[in-house]
């Protein structure tokens, strides 16, 4: 059964979702939000690791209580934390070490993933060198921080990518590309066709500005990562 | 059991492999090789190909017994069918009708594959509005023919890629993007990191010319197609 729990740790909110009929520490997934803030979206994606085997946390970068109820809400929130970047770092690190004492993770096989903003948020957890196995941008912003991390980066990244996405331009899908290759990373970054940004909310319902919920492409994308975290999370360290 | 049959049609060589412990029609896929000419690395992807219930042909597309010996005479090869884009399509063409025809072929599921060179023979195959249901190039040369065809694109495309091939920049990648999306096309480009030209063969081990074998996106790579031809050659049509 998947189980679902809230937890707060210093002034940030998160679900934890575990399927409780197994047992022993296993992989630990950590999933963060788009610009809105977590909500139902994320808490689904995490229950859907579960139901892969892994325990979830659907992380908050914004703080308690501080969740958007319109889009310019969502993009003055975001930009808090665009114009710095090391506090996303930090709090993504933050959440990792939550990740990693929870009793039933395995602290070795640890992943995150993320949606828009939150996609840049795991590959900035990537850059910063953080000790774990893999990260997935789902139409993630792509941007590289002003002051890159001199540390190496340990996580594998996986980018899925809609060709057609406004906020991340076929230019700046190769300028990760040559981001990721001067650090040694090792990268992968799929790109979809006939598909823009935040391909993977069903109410993404704006095609007139490139966002737009293709079901076709999410579940592609979906099998991608699953694929990708089995690697990165179940096969040998 | 996987057998394997030499055939040969209109002065071009072939082999079918086949797994004989299945009956009925069943998805076919043909297998286009690199600038060398069709051989025994061809061949044995045929036979991977058969074990995952395809039927397959291992196509020649310079006619029998014209083989390379040496890069140069590959080159050399490569060059007469490069400069005559026209005539790729239609020994494409050629080679689909034969695998139609076969009694245990499924031609409402027919697929192709193609290395380096022979990656640019399936994409030009799905520009010419083939009626296949997917192609997939491993580390294949990009660029368009200098015609296009009017026809609409029906197979979905499937591009494996290393980011450092010289063969294939990173601004030839994005001009295929647009190129296909012009099209209206279904389909998908995974860059790998780390990763040059001709990443599939074991024998390629020139890294100062960026070619070298890379068995971590070998493997990838072949799981990429695996999932994508399973997709369109055995869900619903």
């Amino acid at each position: 059964m998947i189980v679902s729990e809230k937890i707060c740790v210093e002034g940030f909110e998160g679900t934890i979702s575990r399927d409780t009929s197994l047992t022993g520490p296993r992989p630990g997934v950590l999933v963060a939000h788009a610009f809105g803030g977590q909500g139902a979206f994320d808490t689904g994606k995490a229950e859907d690791l579960a139901r892969l085997g892994y325990v979830a946390i659907a992380i908050d970068l914004y703080g308690q209580g501080r969740r958007a109820s319109s889009p310019d809400e969502a993009v003055a929130l975001m930009q808090e934390l665009t114009d710095n970047r090391p506090v996303v770092a930090a709090r993504m690190q933050m959440w990792l070490g939550v990740l990693a004492d929870l009793p039933d993770v395995d602290a070795a096989r640890m992943g995150a993933i993320g949606f828009c903003f939150g996609g840049k948020c795991v590959l900035d957890l990537a850059r910063s060198g953080a000790d774990l196995r893999g990260v997935v941008g789902f139409h993630a912003v792509l941007d590289a921080p002003e002051v890159a991390s001199g540390a190496p980066m340990l996580a594998s990244v996986l980018v899925l990518h809609g060709w057609d996405d406004p906020l991340a331009t076929p230019a700046q899908f190769c300028a990760l590309g040559a981001e990721l290759t001067g650090r040694g990373a090792d990268w992968q970054m799929l790109a979809y066709g006939d598909t823009g940004h935040a391909f993977t909310n069903p109410a993404a319902q704006a095609p007139g500005e490139g966002m737009m919920f293709n079901p076709r492409t999410n579940a592609r994308a979906w099998a991608a990562m699953a694929t990708f975290l089995a690697e990165r999370l179940e096969g040998e360290l």
